[in-house]
């Protein structure tokens, strides 16, 4: 396996099966809780994200282990004193593992150059963040195999980093694609392009009624205030991709409504209730899957 | 007992006597450190309470558990981007009970319904702060029981939480309230009333030096430079609301002086070293006060 | 032993010896791993220094201890709260012992009084740093006995306070000082006559390349912008004061290049690459250092 964990990108499917079925693992109640009782890892948080840090720091002491963890205001003062590599060479001097935020592409490959331990990331900008992708996968599998399915994508497809790395994973997997965007936020060309050279079915729709009723999976991403002129063109957009009860009635009984959270107005707070909504469990999910990617640097 | 830990009203006599009694049981060098060995609490600061969150951090790591925490520049961020609703949910996720201090009152009920592990009260606004009045209690009765003693409570008894709540579970032991504050901080008339309902001696007084004699415990609060106009209205009142030695010169032995710290002025530096001065040994109490809590919600 | 580390000049030459000795049976794989389990440490940072907080914690981790920290944020709300003294005392009613970093010289002598556990002084202003200095002497040990080296200093020695306790310390070996400091930021007289009344040869050397063939160790410290009037004085002086790979030309094989990092530019990257480069082990020995103080004052 990989010394580092720098981008989806990196793994072959027979690699993404295996941390997932590592993840399910330590998903019940009979793994080792001292894995990794003697190790520390450090969480260097040069932009916040405060769910991802503690679903890292939470899986770190589920094995036993313990973490330190500078935020982003630290970091800041950080910055201002020294490059990216000599902070990394210095904290590799710490901890057994480094966990890594950072707000530029392409940050935590860098890192990984200068580190003499292994490097996880938690978020490069609009770049890679593996554990979400592998913790929507993760929550995908434990209700259906992941081959061939039909996922739908609602949201800001454009900027949305977590759709991109999702939809690469899974034209691994052999799973159509179904993307629903308001205008101005549809998926880049170049990842339709890529996608599709992969093997990957992707139909773009106008509206999601059109389609939710075939699919297995509608993965919601956040529409962000600030892609829009005004607030009323923003309101406009939202208000026709949002997910209520109503356009629900006639989905398929195992439909998985997934969303990387935080979510802003995108799920009615009545779809909460819903068999369908599956967000908190996903989110928790983080934990198992992040548990997995501890373990396989440092054990 | 609870499943949350919300508020003092919400606790009978006898089982506040059986936190107590548990905090005594922590309060010595042979309670079991590995009570909580594989628990971890999430503490979420929504607004800042250094104290309070490392009495609750040291009070987990003395049961051989671990804590994660978010402050109030992290926790500012997740209030943008999310409900406390869907917040809680996530962090229900990762940790085995949640710390919650919050600058609104009723924040801390609304989270418990939302939670799936067991929410503590670490303060919500004008609201209440239940550790803090147990941490009071704690302190009286290692000196004497609790039933019928002359509490005397100085300072800012219109916005002080800890005064309200602490009066509250004092009128479930017969104990007698004298009250000290200066004119527009009074005890707030309803808060009189219903003390008074439920059987409470409440005798208000101008000045501390008619009482102190009589007095078993003077719990005194700090007095807020921004409840007055101007600082010379401050300052006159501050200096009629001193506690100095030479006031102490006739109290009973065992007098008792608290105080919820920090203080600013209200307690003379040199009564620290008379023995009523129990304020540091009070925070101190924090510690076992706050195991027997997280053991109580997480055994 | 001392029951609290403030400043380097409290210990006598077998003290430190004794120390070093004791950090380097930390820094092997056999150490006791649980010699602190039930501890916790405080680390209250007045003023933020990253680097050595996660020193700290990472050396109570790698002992089995737990930490408990407020950062500069919090800390400037506790200044605004109360004294010193009463945090100091609050914080040892949780803590077995506090680390603290504080703006003022003098603060941690201060807080040491009226603490009930011991104070470690992670730095105080202009004041003292010991546990830097113990690392500094630490990584000199570990290729050479102290005895009578040639050490040169170069940088800013008016203001660089780990220069002025690493000369102190370094005088009680017989070491011979080499002084190379830009016009201005010279080492202080009464520093100068202290290190020569107690019987230490100190040379001052305008350049560097005039002395660097003869030194044992060159310790190298950062020059700050706000130093100078303006950016062309600033960049005039860096230039004259790098050390580039052309520069070690013709030194000593043994030759130590260290620096207490963050660096910013006065070292060129090239020589991180050449044997002389030790900076980076130096800041990974804070860790056994750090854990040998903690033991040393818990145990």
């Amino acid at each position: 396996m990989k010394n580092h964990i720098i981008s989806i990108r990196d793994f072959t499917r027979r690699e993404i099966d295996y941390l997932l079925e590592k993840a399910g693992a330590f998903d019940t109640r009979s793994y080792d809780r001292h894995a990794l009782d003697d190790k520390l890892i450090a969480l260097l948080f040069f932009e916040p994200s405060t769910r991802t840090r503690m679903s890292f720091e939470t899986a770190m002491a589920r094995l036993g282990g313990k973490s330190i963890s500078v935020d982003s205001v630290e970091a800041s003062s950080i910055v201002k004193g020294e490059t990216l590599a000599d902070t990394i060479r210095v904290v590799s001097g710490y901890a057994d593992a480094i966990v890594l935020r950072h707000p530029k592409e392409g940050a935590a490959r860098l890192a990984s150059e200068f580190a003499s331990v292994p490097v996880i990331n938690a978020g490069d900008g609009a770049g890679q963040h593996p554990s979400q992708t592998l913790l929507d996968l993760y929550t995908i599998r434990q209700s259906m195999p992941l081959d061939g399915i039909n996922v739908g994508m609602l949201g800001d497809l454009r900027y949305g980093r977590t759709a991109h790395s999702l939809a690469h994973a899974l034209s691994l997997y052999g799973a159509a694609l179904h993307t629903i965007a308001p205008p101005g936020l549809e998926l880049p060309a170049n990842i339709l392009h890529d996608l599709r050279d992969r093997g990957m079915e992707v139909i773009q729709h106008e509206d999601v009624s059109d389609v939710i009723n075939e699919l297995d999976v509608l993965y919601v991403t956040r529409i962000q205030r600030e892609r829009f002129p005004d607030s009323a063109s923003f309101y406009n957009v939202t208000s026709s991709y949002r997910i209520t009860p109503e356009l629900l009635g006639g989905v398929q009984e195992h439909l998985l409504i997934l969303h990387p959270l935080p979510r802003s107005g995108e799920i009615d707070a009545a779809v909460d209730r819903l068999p369908y909504a599956r967000y908190f469990e996903q989110s928790k999910n983080g934990v198992p899957v992040r548990m997995a990617l501890l373990h396989e640097v440092m054990q």
